[in-house]
């Protein structure tokens, strides 16, 4: 019997992904339809096909012939490297989904949909207990989920490292435990000194021209509007169709300038790295992001160490003043990168500032570990959740809403997630501080608006890998040190220490 | 061995059923969303994405599973008419996919792809030659088609059988035959008196008035903009991903106010039609609409029947000249309603009158029949072509895109689609005829703008029945018979009679 060539089988395998990417990505188109288009009335059915396409591409992913075509490429010599990389990724991906029988997964889609509607109606009756009994449940099966992924030590592990490859509890902890009394200290030292004033982003700002300026926002800053757009959807996000075509969302509230800016720049850094990625290698791995939390440090990098540096604002305040010379007639470059930057402990995690906001992420961290973990029943969610706001952040929660029903990832089943939240937020400082020094006069470009040589290096280093790196060989790569969250504390008190003089 | 329940078998294959209506809607939004929404560089991976899915459709629909359940079903009495109904319908379509071999299935869609695109570049370059080779090739599959489909007399037969079951080239030919004469000494008569001028028609009306209008009509109209929304597309159609979710699409050329309101008023017929069909029977033939022709009766009865009725015109001129003061100003309602009733031949199809429309479609026709039938080569389509414009119409054709490169049809290898066009004309002729004499006082209605009356009537005697009658059997149960053009011929001449007063 004739061998068939490495070639032929790869080819074989290459279409195989690129199909089941076209089920996978025509799912995500119904997703973001659902999210800016859909007529209310579509909801209903809507759920129902996107329910079936994730089944078919669940079957397609777990059939056992691609299973077979996976092992034997493993033992081929005669592939590339990056042919290697993409079957190897490939196996584990694999390897993973075929641990969930498909009665597994049905009933886990159908919980995370009940559980979805019981936390929309929850929040608008603003009582967490109409939400619990799905939780429940769904804890339940994120623990057999675990047990069926299996880990080392803690079961929380194995769902962390379906978000970022290698993450663990006993990692986290070491990071959330170092960082947790500086993060205080700093916002002790802010909280000693008066407040900056950011009224003048509560003015209002008329829709059509904050369109407008976020569209500028985008162009400028590399996004090619030719493979993508912008809509306007409840909840700002970005999602990708192939990385030609990479979209995101907006929503602008006309007494609040700052959520549509600084959101805008932060999916713009998500969809900057999506458009990065290398479009030979749709439906591979290698076409894929490193992890969540790599595409977090990508939009915290935009949003934070760009968008409100003082070199931003020092070209983009003078256009702001264009787009709304009224509201911004008695405010200088300086007040407002002050008042961007204003440092307050509040109850929500998504307006939250750079210094507080990785508090949320710790409560939310610490309550999904003792979930999993079994020390913490879902009906005690809310007490636990007061009592900690209480404790990190000073803060009395008035409400479930406002409270521990703001999120909606865990109706989702999205447990593990919140960490790259914060893990992208010190990669991002680590980066910057590498390309601060990689690129000459970065700050002088950045003041004038041009941005094009960090986008470059970002490229370079980091989007045209794909998943070729986990998130700690890729920092390795890029800023030659796995995570330290030194670069990121130095950041925060050279930054505030100048804005809060202390 | 216990025989299976006919309820439980039943239920089997209506959830086959909404699986495969699953993946086929999903493939809808992702061309609802390639007309409307997507950026131009995400195109080449949105095909793929698009056969992708109809290849998994084709698949599902022509399981043996489905093939065993329905030949079960067809034999068990303890059913429904309506589920008999479904059933019978459904082994028709399984049967009539089953003769295609996934490897024909393939070419066919690869053809079409391509012949798409050297349409394209063909109506850039204005030159057929450039489109002759792929739509050769499509011609001789489409020849294929016909052969595995099966016919009685014409392979053109098999075609149109697609479309609208039951037509034929002798029903056609009668049908065509009878007409061509009556329509020519309309034509002559109209010819012969001076012509209404709708140059007010084409006078400057700003897209933001425009839009406003359409979506007033829609609305008034009785479309359920819960269950629907209107985009902007090249060019205007009706989509729909279950019966709450119907979408439309208009374009605005702010120097043709006709164009928009029209073709708004056409799609919203078809859209009213998929509003109306019984959303219980998602994925089953007695949720879907009749045929193409009874969905065109549909929207050439809105269109003209009431969108160009001189009651319409009183109603609705007073509101148009709410919206564009200035430009309507030396226009009456009278007047209005002449000018939009203005006939005269011309080009192309989509901007032709009542009257002169049927020679462009019995010129489509007459050709396709002859490719079919191989008296008619690919190459020799442009002087055809031509020649019959000359002869039907009197108008020289200067070029191929305004010639025989107009239509997309063709190149979506749609062989057969072009004469329900007539036909849904003569049967809306028909079934409002009808409407006029069961509807008290429908035209003082419609002269009040009050069409609830005819949408209840046209839900209750058409689009509740979905697929449960063909065209034929339909009109005999609307109108009391088959299709009867003098009712057309009729209308026609009671309508331009009194306009050119001949």
């Amino acid at each position: 019997m004739t061998k068939t060539p490495s070639d032929k089988l790869y080819q074989q395998y290459n279409s195989t992904m690129r199909k089941i990417a076209d089920i996978r990505y025509s799912s995500a188109l119904l997703q973001w339809d659902q999210e800016t288009y859909l007529p209310p009335k579509g909801a209903a059915i809507r759920g129902q096909q996107i329910a079936t396409l994730s089944e078919i591409a669940h079957q397609y992913f777990t059939d056992d012939t691609l299973g077979a075509l996976l092992q034997e490429l493993s033992g081929r010599d005669d592939l590339s490297v990056q042919e290697k990389k993409n079957v190897s990724l490939t196996w584990e991906d694999y390897s993973k989904q075929k641990k969930f029988s498909p009665a597994f997964v049905r009933e886990l889609t159908e919980t995370v949909n009940k559980s979805f509607h019981s936390w929309l109606e929850a929040r608008k009756a603003n009582d967490f207990s109409v939400f619990a009994g799905d939780l429940s449940k769904l804890v339940t099966l994120k623990k057999q989920e675990a047990q069926l992924l299996g880990y080392q030590q803690h079961p929380y592990d194995a769902l962390l490292n379906d978000y970022d490859k290698g993450s663990t509890v006993q990692l986290l902890d070491g990071v959330f435990n170092t960082i947790r009394q500086p993060l205080k200290d700093i916002l002790n030292s802010i909280q000693s000194r008066p407040q900056v004033s950011n009224e003048f982003l509560h003015r209002h700002y008329p829709k059509a021209q904050q369109w407008a300026f976020g569209m500028q926002v985008l162009k400028d800053l590399g996004y090619d509007l030719e493979a993508g757009r912008q809509d306007v959807s409840e909840h700002p996000f970005t999602i990708n169709f192939n990385s030609r075509d990479v979209r995101v969302t907006t929503r602008i509230d006309e007494n609040d300038l700052g959520n549509m800016v600084w959101s805008c720049i932060h999916e713009t850094g998500h969809a900057l790295y999506e458009q990065g990625l290398p479009d030979e290698a749709y439906g591979l791995p290698l076409g894929e992001a490193a992890s969540l939390t790599i595409h977090e440090s990508q939009s915290r990098l935009w949003e934070n160490h760009v968008g409100r540096s003082r070199a931003f604002c020092e070209h983009y305040f003078p256009v702001l003043q264009q787009y709304f010379p009224e509201q911004l007639k008695d405010v200088t470059a300086e007040t407002f990168y002050y008042g961007i930057n204003q440092v307050a402990p509040s109850l929500i995690r998504t307006e939250a500032d750079e210094v507080t906001y990785h508090f949320h992420v710790m409560i939310r961290y610490e309550l999904e570990k003792q979930l999993l973990g079994n020390t913490l029943a879902t009906n005690d969610i809310p007490a636990w959740w007061n009592e900690h706001y209480q404790q990190y952040l000073g803060v009395t929660v008035p409400d479930d809403k406002r409270g521990c029903l703001q999120d909606v990832h865990w109706s989702h089943g999205s447990f593990g997630y919140f960490p790259t939240y914060s893990l992208g937020s010190f990669y991002a400082a680590q980066f910057y501080e590498k390309a601060t020094q990689s690129i000459k006069g970065l700050d002088t470009q950045i003041q004038k608006g041009d941005t094009t040589a960090l986008l470059q290096w970002l490229r370079k280093g980091v989007h045209q890998y794909g998943r070729q790196y986990t998130s700690e060989e890729l920092s390795a790569q890029v800023s030659g040190e796995v995570l330290n969250i030194q670069h990121f504390l130095r950041y925060l008190l050279d930054k505030y220490k100048d804005i809060y003089k202390f």
